[in-house]
């Protein structure tokens, strides 16, 4: 049997005009702003009219540790959004924007897969509704605005060594990661080193995922931390008077965006922060909004559990007030045989034990979930390479520790794959078993928020901190920002900071090497490892091949 | 009497649905990409339907020699447009698009003024469809190619110190004039010198606006050099195989925007190349697309007549094939007045013998016109502070050179003031009195050129040229690339090379400091002068006013 590209079941879906999306919300086409004819966004007007509206169910899926055999959480969260509308709920998803420089490096875009997609792909994976752009924008004007307060007499007293916001682009460019600026003369500034991240880790990004409105937007860019001056106090974006126009900037960008399924169903697509320095959930804004307008919305974190649900919980939910109904774990059989052992390339070949081996990581993560208090299906997404075996030896395993693990087959049946896994997420969401809380408290101190998370998520025996890092937590404690949740920087592969460590390893120490302060997001970031904020391109870059065909139609970036 | 702000009148307009606005021209519904209820695209299939169709005539609007004064080329065009419509003609016009970057430095926007503009004018003066972050997207790609390329063993032998492609953003920075890259070690690449311009100046701009469709604009793009090898041959942007990806990036940056004026006749926007080192005009796809749909279109050039007309017809013109039927010379009398050597606060006292005295600036510029073939006509885009005496000494003057010039007041009146200019231009283009030519042939070389403009248009007595620079030219010419027009890049004020020189000076000299190929877009660059290709901010940036209010609506940016 041979099986479509994702590309091509993309292209041939039969999309339905994104008026008619929007109706299907209550959404008048005059609250819609078009872009194209299959991408709207929808007005602030109308939000702002929701308001005392009744919220419907919030379903998060996540997933065991991420191996490069792939889970396919967008899939899956795509997939049970299409499989709740099958069985006659008003659903819809919601999920992160991609960003548009990896697209050039490597392969592959993030809409989902085979028959759980979002559309139009090519879009959503490029320049979209400009949402990208508009953050690399405002993100850039303070830079500028920055570096010219310094030009003309630098009346904040700038430590011009001590400006911490760099500058942004969507593009991997490891050039650019480290610069000296301001070279070639008087009319060009003072010279300084600088550098520049990929827009998707910009301070600017976690804080249009987490802000409610444009005021908030606007309040929480004014209190970004962008230098410290001589006598080491910081130097805030209003300082600089930027927060107004970077507002402007982004006022379209803070209204979410429609898409729709392969199913036509609809679809939200807002934000996409990095799931490492931030939170990695789509916005606020969206959620609230999809909320609003739909019985039950479904969405996704990123990375795994360890990190992502944690984030989701203890960063977005506690901030936004949401409450969660049900948690999707999202694992694969290939996946899970990796932690079990398995090399990648011997993933074809049926392997029980191996596979029970990597269960363990699984399990951790369920019993990760229940500490949050929300209750939590797995559901397995199905390859054709699964053998039965091995799909009841997952179900096995789940029943063995009290959970429960449920065959989806979305990628290759659409709806049809997902029907049994959306009436058990209605019977749990309606139970209202679920009695969500974050881990910690807002009043534990940071340093106890760390070693809450690397204990009770991670297991680690300890958290190793140097004297300098510990006294920094403690500044900021002392200057009101205590009560901050930590996002937590580590690899997303392993419980540990350890990529190689797969599993459901214990007795590792957590090694925090730095601590960053993202003021205007409104948390603190705990940096337990290496971290990448501008990726490079490889040897060959997928945009070598990337072109027009004679159809205009693109070739090469999926 | 007070007047309304250009931002009040634009706000209180009633703007059709851009569909409506698409319908006047015959564009389907389904052809236009919306962009939010009142801007679209123009999709390409429906370009390429029009092939084989009649074209409507070419109407140039330019200048003289700008002056702080203002002259107002931009409201004047939109004022003959809604003119021509208002006598009954189907007309469009077609202008340039707007940087975001500068909005931020001084207060002030692009989309025409008074009761002669284009809406909607927030949009049009930030984000707009985005092609601009396209543009900046396609550039840096190219940069991070590059890069890579040297870093993953540079197989091209690129010289590092050699390469000549920068970066772009759209930001006044000064801070990004002059860097270097790749510093931190070796995971970040070979540190180089390097830098950014504004996204305007991108060889890339010019090119967009020069293809006719998207397999010209990747020829175009490929043929971009990009750097130069050891042995100083020319490394392209095809070698190193950027130019499907960049293509893929633009596609729809390649689509004419569809706007309409306060008076709801249809307004393309499209493309806006710097006026100095590129030629400054609209795409010729817009214009293009506009002849075949509309019977009278109406374009503007950048700067005064001297550099803006003169590239429009000897690049435009000359590479898509355009004859214009007529052409508009835009005055002021305050600016006459300050030709005629009155200070800029003096400018509300009438002052007769200044105004005949500047008058020399207009009368060269007509003069100029003559030598393209192409009849001129002056528009005094009247102020509320002329005096009659004033407007009748240009119109004798005009008519002692020969030429008529007709009192517009398009920006207090719209429509009703263009009346008697939108007439005389029926009457002009219908005579068909125009017979176009360039000012030279294809296979003048280079250097004569360069001598050919500085002598027939700017009225020098010589060139000065380096040897060196000679000799580059030479070299240029031996490549393949001596058929190419040159770009002057020159002062905008005055016809010399010296900005204080108002008036019709003669007997200058006109110096090439150097030259550049634009091997892509198809030109090469004589630079004359300093030419900025990254602006800073001013000291107080417009930027820290510009803010949304209570109401949602941007403050401060006009």
């Amino acid at each position: 049997m041979t099986y479509k590209s994702d590309i091509e079941i993309a292209r041939a879906a039969v999309k339905k005009p994104i008026a008619e999306i929007g109706a299907k919300l209550g959404i008048d086409n005059s609250h819609l702003l078009p872009f194209g004819h299959d991408k709207a966004k929808i007005s602030e007007e109308f939000i702002k009219s929701l308001e005392g509206k009744k919220d419907g169910k919030l379903i998060l899926v996540t997933a065991i540790n991420p191996t490069p055999a792939g889970e396919g959480k967008t899939t899956t969260t795509v997939g049970l959004g299409d499989g709740l509308n099958k069985i006659g709920k008003n659903a819809t998803i919601c999920i992160r924007e991609p960003s548009l420089g990896p697209c050039f490096g490597m392969k592959g875009g993030a809409a989902g897969g085979g028959y759980a997609q979002v559309v139009p792909m090519e879009d959503i994976n490029l320049h979209f509704t400009g949402d990208f752009h508009a953050i690399t924008s405002a993100h850039n004007l303070l830079s500028a605005m920055l570096d010219n307060h310094v030009y003309w007499g630098n009346e904040e007293q700038i430590d011009i060594r001590r400006i911490t916001w760099r500058r942004v682009i969507d593009m991997n460019d490891r050039a650019l990661r480290s610069i000296v600026a301001s070279l070639g003369g008087v009319a060009n500034g003072y010279p300084r080193e600088a550098g520049f991240d990929i827009t998707v880790a910009s301070e600017i990004m976690a804080i249009l995922c987490l802000a409610n409105d444009l005021e908030d937007l606007q309040k929480r860019l004014g209190g970004i931390i962008v230098a410290y001056r001589r006598d080491k106090t910081p130097v805030y974006c209003r300082d600089i008077k930027a927060d107004g126009a970077m507002t402007v900037l982004l006022q379209q960008a803070m209204q979410p965006n429609l898409v729709q399924t392969l199913e036509n169903n609809p679809a939200f697509i807002h934000g996409g922060p990095f799931a490492n320095i931030a939170h990695g959930c789509n916005s606020v804004i969206a959620t609230k909004t999809a909320l609003k307008l739909a019985d039950y919305v479904v969405t996704e974190a990123g990375f795994g559990a360890d990190l992502g649900a944690e984030k989701f919980f203890d960063i977005k939910c506690r901030k936004a007030g949401l409450e969660p109904s049900a948690v999707v774990i999202v694992a694969t059989i290939r996946a899970l045989k990796m932690n079990g052992g398995v090399a990648k390339d011997a993933l074809g070949n049926e392997d029980v034990d191996a596979l029970v081996r990597g269960c363990a990581n699984l399990g951790r993560h369920i019993e990760n979930i229940q500490k949050f208090g929300v209750p939590a299906v797995v559901a397995i997404n199905h390859f054709v390479s699964d053998t039965d075996a091995e799909v009841q030896a997952i179900k096995d395993y789940a029943r063995s520790v009290g959970a429960e693990a449920i065959l989806c087959q979305h990628w290759e049946k659409g709806s049809e794959g997902t029907i049994e896994l959306a009436n058990r997420i209605v019977e749990i969401a309606e139970s209202g078993e679920s009695n969500f809380k974050p881990l910690y408290e807002d009043d534990l101190p940071l340093l106890g928020k760390i070693e809450k998370i690397a204990k009770d998520i991670y297991r680690a025996d300890k958290v190793v901190i140097d004297k300098k890092i510990e006294n920094q937590l403690r500044e900021w404690e002392a200057a009101g920002y205590g009560n901050l949740p930590v996002c937590m920087a580590k690899t997303q592969y392993s419980f540990s900071t350890d990529p190689n460590l797969r599993g459901a390893p214990t007795g590792h120490a957590i090694p925090v090497r730095e601590v960053r302060l993202s003021a205007g997001a409104g948390f603190v970031v705990a940096v337990c490892g290496d971290i990448m904020t501008m990726p490079g391109l490889p040897r060959k870059p997928s945009a070598e091949a990337i072109h027009l065909d004679a159809n205009g139609e693109i070739q090469g970036l999926f």
